[in-house]
C-alpha cells in the first residue's frame, strides 16, 4: 500500500497524519481549520494546502477522512449508518469526493433512530473501529469524553447503541455566558482531579444527579457570600458536570464491568477519577491512537493493494 | 399615610406602582431599565424620570424598592438577611439611600450561608412578605419560577431555607447559544402546557431527573434525523428543563402537601401543569400581586404615620 493521509476533521480542528503501509506515522499536520470555520468550498483548498506542505516524496494521493467534514454542513455529506452496526462494515459506506489527482473518501457517522432518544455521532465511530480492530475482545461500555461526551455500548466489534452528554459545551456556556461567569472570572479549571472543589462537585453530582440543576447557582452564591476564587469555582463546575455526565452515562450498566475510557491528556485524568469515584474500574485507551488506527484500518480496507 | 412609590427593580426590568394609604394602585410605570442596563449613577435619574412622569398630585416622595437595585452592583447594597428569618423582620433592615427631596429605602435580599449549598435571592423575599402577611396560615413549599426559579420553605411567616434552579437562564443559553439553536431556529416555545413535545419532555425529566444531561442533545439529533420543527424542539427543551426544575425543587418534600405557586401568565400555566404531572396539588398566587402587597406592607411598617 502507498502512503495515505489519515484525516480527523472535526468541528473545531483539523488533524492529518501521513501513514506508511504499516501504519507508521511519517508526518503530522494540525490546525484550527475545523468544519465550523469553513464554507463548503474551502475544504478542498485547506486539504490541498496541508498536503502541499509535505515533502514531495511522502505526499499521498489517497486521503481517508472522518468527522464533521462528512456532515451535511461539511465538505460532502456521508449519510449516517444506523445502529446496531458492525464497525468494519461502515467503511464500505464511505463516500468518494471528486478532487483532481486525489482519491478522497469520507467515512459515515452513526445514527440511533430511536424516536424517544435520537442520537448521532461523527468521528467517534472511527475511534471505535480502531479499538475494535486493535482488540476484537474489547466490549462493554465505552466512555468518550469531550465537547459532546459519547457513551457507547460496544459488543464484538459492533455498536449496539450510544448516547450523548453535552458536557464540554455546557461547561463553556455556563462558565462564559451564564451568571456564573462573574464568579469564574475567566479562570479555567486547574484540571487536577485531586483538587478539593472538583472532588466535592463530583461527589455531589454522583450522589444526586437529579439535583444538578439546583447546584449550579450555588457557585455564584459561593462567590457572593464566601468570595470563592475563580479557579475553585471552575473546578467545582467541572466536578458537577463531569459527575452528572458519568452518572447518566453509567445508567443501568453492570457495576462490575470495567469501562473503556477513550481520551487523552487532562480529560483522561478527570474522567478516570470520576469513573473511579463512581466505583468503576477503568480501561484507558488513548483517543489519538484510536482514531489514527481506525483511519488506518479503513484505508487498508478501501485500498487493499 | 401619604402615597408611596413601590418599586420592583430587577435585573432586566423596572416596575413602579403608586399606592394610596389603603394599598390601591393609583398609577403604574414599567420599563426595561433593569439593573443590568444601568451604571450605579443612573439609578437615581431613572427613578426621578418615572416619578416626574406622574401627575403632580399623586407624585410620592416616599419610595420603597426591592430586587437587584439592592445588589452590590446595583444602586446601593442592601446586605442580605440570613435564613432562617422572619419576613416582617427584614423590613427594619432596609437601607436608606440619600436622594434630595425623596425618602428612598431598599429592602434586603436573603442569604443561605450553608457552605455546601450557599444561595441568595433578591426580590422574592418581598413577594414572600406579601404572601405571609396576606395569609399568615400559608406555609410549606413555595415555587417561584423564572429566570432563576426559587424554591422556598415557608413556615409561619418565616423562611426556613431556599434553593435556586437557573431554569430560564439555561433555556435561554441552550436555545440561543448551544448547538441546539440549529434545531430551535430562533423559535419560541408555544407556551402551551398541553403541547405534546412539552408534555413528553416533562414526563421524561420527571421520571429520570438525573438523565436530563443525556437528553438535551436528542433535540439536535431529532432535528437532523426526523426534521423536528423549531417550536416543537423549543417545547421539548422547555418540558425537559421545567421537569428537571420541579423534580429537584420538590426534592424530599411531603407528597400530600399543596405547593404554593407564585407566578403570572404563561409561567403560571406551565409550572402548574408540571407540578400536577409530578402528582402535587397547586395553590396559585399571582406574582405581581404578591410583590406589590409585600412592598405595601413594608411601606406601612417603614412609614406608619
Amino acid at each position: 500500500m502507498e502512503t495515505v493521509a489519515a484525516v480527523d476533521w472535526g468541528t473545531s480542528s483539523f488533524r492529518l497524519w501521513v501513514l506508511d503501509a504499516a501504519g507508521a506515522v511519517l508526518a503530522e499536520r494540525r490546525s484550527a481549520e475545523g468544519m465550523s470555520t469553513l464554507a463548503q468550498d474551502r475544504f478542498e483548498p485547506v486539504l490541498r494546502s496541508h498536503l502541499a506542505s509535505l515533502p514531495e516524496a511522502e505526499r499521498p494521493s489517497r486521503v481517508v477522512i472522518c468527522g464533521m467534514a462528512g456532515a451535511r454542513q461539511g465538505w460532502r455529506e456521508a449519510p449516517y449508518a444506523d445502529v446496531p452496526v458492525s464497525l468494519p462494515g461502515i467503511v464500505s459506506r464511505a463516500v468518494t469526493v471528486p478532487a483532481e489527482g486525489l482519491d478522497v473518501r469520507i467515512l459515515p457517522g452513526l445514527a440511533s433512530r430511536d424516536e424517544t432518544a435520537p442520537d448521532v455521532l461523527r468521528g467517534e465511530e472511527t475511534q471505535l473501529l480502531g479499538l475494535a480492530l486493535d482488540d476484537p475482545a474489547l466490549g462493554g461500555l465505552v466512555c468518550m469524553p469531550g465537547t459532546h461526551t459519547k457513551w457507547v455500548l460496544l459488543e464484538k466489534g459492533a455498536v449496539r447503541g450510544f448516547s450523548t452528554v453535552m458536557t464540554g459545551e455546557l461547561f463553556a456556556l455556563l462558565s462564559k455566558e451564564s451568571i456564573l461567569r462573574h464568579t469564574l472570572a475567566g479562570e479555567a479549571p486547574t484540571g487536577d482531579p485531586a483538587a478539593d472543589p472538583f472532588r466535592a462537585g463530583l461527589a455531589t453530582a454522583l450522589a444526586d444527579p437529579g439535583g444538578l440543576v439546583a447546584r449550579l447557582f450555588g457557585i455564584r452564591a459561593g462567590g457572593l457570600l464566601f468570595g470563592t476564587a475563580g479557579s475553585a469555582a471552575a473546578d467545582r463546575l467541572s466536578g458537577l458536570l463531569v459527575g452528572a455526565d458519568v452518572a447518566a452515562g453509567l445508567g443501568g450498566s453492570a457495576a462490575d464491568e470495567p469501562v473503556v475510557l477513550v481520551a487523552s491528556g487532562r480529560l483522561a485524568d478527570i474522567y478516570a477519577a470520576a469513573l473511579q469515584a463512581a466505583g468503576r474500574t477503568v480501561r484507558p485507551v488513548d483517543a489519538d491512537d484510536a482514531v489514527r488506527h481506525g483511519l488506518f484500518h479503513a484505508a487498508r480496507q478501501i485500498w487493499p493493494g
